[in-house]
């Protein structure tokens, strides 16, 4: 039972005086994980259970889907800080100019041979040079060169009177800057975000890097009580979540959790819990170290599941949960075959393939009637409407323009976003590796069926249906010369309005030509 | 102007309805300064303005003081995790057996030859052996060794609907335990807080020391957003108490914000907003740095008396200004000399003698008539009943004893709590460093004009008249047998019924003798 409180005494009292009841507002909690596949649980987002999804145990996850509208085609961007600032903006990432991860330190492009904490990128591209890119993220005021400016979705939340809570992983932006802030963003409460993309550990036995042999930006700020003891990451931070959520609860004021786990980003590290299950199972190591943390995210969302129906509000709680972009497919550690991580999916992270980009994606929204499945692509820029939508939020002005489109309908009757929606996923870079045949230099747009591949660094343009062939093997480009040229048509004419960033041709010094320029 | 908002609508609508109105709640700004001693500034807390704080420009904290109940006799324990944790749990720190300072680190004392962060104690006492004293700190549940379980002041507050601010040093307690996280303790939000003591770097061009070269513990978390600028910690967490500050503002939520300054502790390090003033006016560069530290602080105080003005909340805000021990003595980057820089008062932090422990003290309460000047001597555990009366929170029940009284009547009439009581100051310990004459093994009880002081490793007791000899240069417990002999049995029984820490005799194994047992 919810405790009655002043809040709600409040709301009883403009009841008794005649005014008009206002009805609650739902609390939301967006359950956000990293680098997480839409093939890496037991939740089947396809038309079928994949093999691979047989070796995941994930009941949180299942139980979610359960009363979830489940999203096949749910789309985030291919790398981590596109997807982050596409969802706090509600800007496609060719849009923000924010297309590849950010450093954790100001002024460092990651890309090409920019190098980051922890990489070095010596490899660079004898084709490409850097382009001008927005490697300082979003930024919450100007000031801030190589940064956008924009109006944080939190902060509308925030003053439509949510508790706002950040637990977790930011990455919206370099230290030094105020997108690494997450008190910026309209978050009233922080733990554990910062500049950084990935934990340099997570293991509170290292002090999740605390420690002078280990310390790096990528060091865990925040979580100190659990220093020296066995808590791994996910654990600790579903604790502090926990914590944080005792007080609107107890207030009765609607709240808004970003649960942004860390895990299950590199370093692949076993959760021991679950570990020895999977290699008992004749799982190979790194696949045993991959699925322990998969398990540990799905015990974090059941234990907040759980804790929300004790505590009296799971009914009035809506639970996005989402990945930010596709599954990891390179890292050795993970186990399994390089580029097949994500099968049937073609390639994984950073790629604009659909393993780097097609991610899973369930909307849970009790006391509405919910689309169980849905084939409809949408987009990370969706988000930001959408949960302003279901938070009756209403006539807010950003300075940014919005690209998305709220899926409030959509998950509710299946209809009101369109199938046949262009779809845009940009990644003009050379990504941090040296095996990026399939990753570096490309951009992609779906339209229904249809999506186009444009490689840069050869000027080809790929054609796939994905209803027939969702691995992308056949390209039927040469077959469909018209689709190819309405497509990549619509694609330039996307990136030109957005003024979307495209590598600098060493030959020529200029951008890149766009796919209708070739 | 304070905005109308929904909660001020709701309490309007109360009224409206016929129900009784409540009185306002007072905000509470808790604005403590670290080893920030009696004379460290340009305000006048003494008989007279000694000569040293002529070196001092503290424009707000004179601002404060014209408005301010003002203390002569205000007390603290003579460090800093005992004045803090005396705070948080209204216990004498002789009670919660945390007598000296705590590791960032768990299960390391930092007494005698235990050695921290920092820090190589190895001239461990040849008398005594380390005493079984609480080394981790408060504690907000069982199961931690060597910590007292207490019911956190905070609580209290954030129960009694305060929207509950932490910015800056917290030092409860150690990693790994609960009394590190300030979300333990009540507060709603977190800036900075953690297990450390004090800052490796005051520089934002040094990251606060989160850098490969400089990182230890007490590199501070939660500040990336001005890390590679100019900004001293003081200004960063000024800026985010500001920051967080918005929105109880914005809603009309009592807010308390405990405004825990690292500065002015060690690493003594010029703000250089400040510095040049101070050598120009022919400060040497150690007191250049340090002066130019504290008007860093005195900097805050008045931004954040501006900023309550600005949002028109500052009639209604209650300022508490306090150090949490006496003036550091012996730091050469200070300046001066050794042992003086307290002067009148003897010795410094760490020390019972009146220069360890007597620091500045103000009440600034807007609407209440304040006795201007107050010479009844108060301690750290009179602060939790005092905060949670100017709060209106009652019949609270907390696990521990309380030990203080509230000064609440006391600023106000100036009666009602006695200026005879026994006060009592323990440090039964080996500070960290050699020159440690006045400092290490004492204990000192003060009645009145009266004050003793235990040197445990002599047996010694000493008795001074403070009225007369505020400097404690004149022991004249020869020439009062009488007055020692009740002082010492009284200090003695406080001692026994709190159970307190006395370090052992090396030669017997038992602890070393009460001073009535001698």
């Amino acid at each position: 039972m919810k405790k009655i409180t002043s809040f709600a005494l409040a709301a009883l009292a403009l009841t008794g005086c005649g005014r008009k009841e206002s009805p609650l507002k739902p609390n939301i909690v967006f359950f956000l994980v990293d680098d997480f596949g839409w093939v890496d649980s037991s939740v089947q987002y396809g038309d079928e259970l994949y093999p691979r999804q047989k070796m995941f145990h994930t009941p949180s996850m299942e139980r979610l889907a359960r009363q979830s509208c489940v999203m096949s085609s749910g789309y985030a961007c291919s790398l981590s800080t596109p997807t982050r600032t596409s969802l706090m903006s509600g800007m496609n990432s060719a849009h923000t100019r924010i297309t590849t991860y950010t450093s954790p330190e100001k002024n460092v492009p990651t890309d090409a041979a920019g190098g980051t904490i922890g990489f070095i990128n010596d490899n660079e591209s004898d084709i490409f040079a850097r382009s001008d890119w927005n490697w300082n993220g979003i930024a919450t005021q100007p000031g801030t060169e190589h940064s956008m400016v924009i109006s944080p979705m939190v902060r509308f939340l925030r003053d439509a009177g949510y508790y706002t809570i950040h637990v977790g992983k930011a990455h919206w932006g370099p230290s030094g800057t105020t997108g690494c802030n997450p008190y910026n963003m309209g978050f009233l409460v922080n733990v554990a975000g910062s500049c950084n993309g990935f934990p340099k550990s997570y293991l509170g036995e290292e002090n999740y890097a605390n420690t002078k042999e280990l310390w790096t930006h990528n060091a865990i700020q925040g979580l100190a009580e659990y220093y020296g003891t066995d808590t791994f990451l996910t654990e600790a931070l579903t604790l502090e979540a926990k914590k944080t959520l005792e007080q609107p609860i107890k207030t009765g004021q609607p709240f808004y959790l970003y649960m942004s786990h860390y895990g299950v980003h590199t370093p692949i590290t076993a959760d021991k819990r679950f570990y020895q299950k999977y290699i008992d199972e004749g799982c190979d190591e790194g696949e045993a170290r991959y699925a322990s943390m998969v398990e540990g995210v799905d015990k974090s969302l059941g234990d907040l599941m759980d804790f929300l129906e004790e505590k009296g509000v799971a009914d009035n709680t809506i639970i996005i949960f989402m990945s930010d972009n596709g599954g990891h497919s390179i890292d050795e550690r993970k186990g399994g075959i390089a580029h097949t991580q994500n099968a049937p999916l073609r390639e994984g992270k950073a790629s604009v393939y659909e393993g780097g980009i097609r991610v899973p994606l369930m909307f849970y929204w009790p006391g509405k009637n919910l689309v169980g499945k849905c084939d409809v692509p949408v987009m990370p820029e969706d988000i930001f409407p959408t949960i302003l939508e279901m938070a009756g939020v209403k006539d807010y002005k950003t300075v940014q323009p919005l690209d998305g489109e709220s899926l409030v309908e959509l998950i509710t009757t299946g209809s009101g976003v369109s199938p046949e929606r262009d779809l845009v996923f940009h990644m003009p870079h050379q990504w941090r590796i040296e095996d990026r045949d399939d990753i570096d230099f490309m951009t992609a747009m779906r339209r229904g069926d249809w999506k186009i591949v444009y490689r840069m660094h050869t000027g080809d343009i790929e054609l796939y249906n994905l209803k027939e062939d969702l691995s992308e093997k056949h390209n039927v480009a040469s077959e469909h010369p018209d689709i190819v040229a309405s497509m990549a048509g619509a694609l330039s004419n996307k990136l030109r309005s957005w003024d979307a960033v495209m590598p600098i041709d060493r030959t020529t010094g200029k951008p890149c030509p766009l796919p209708d320029e070739i």
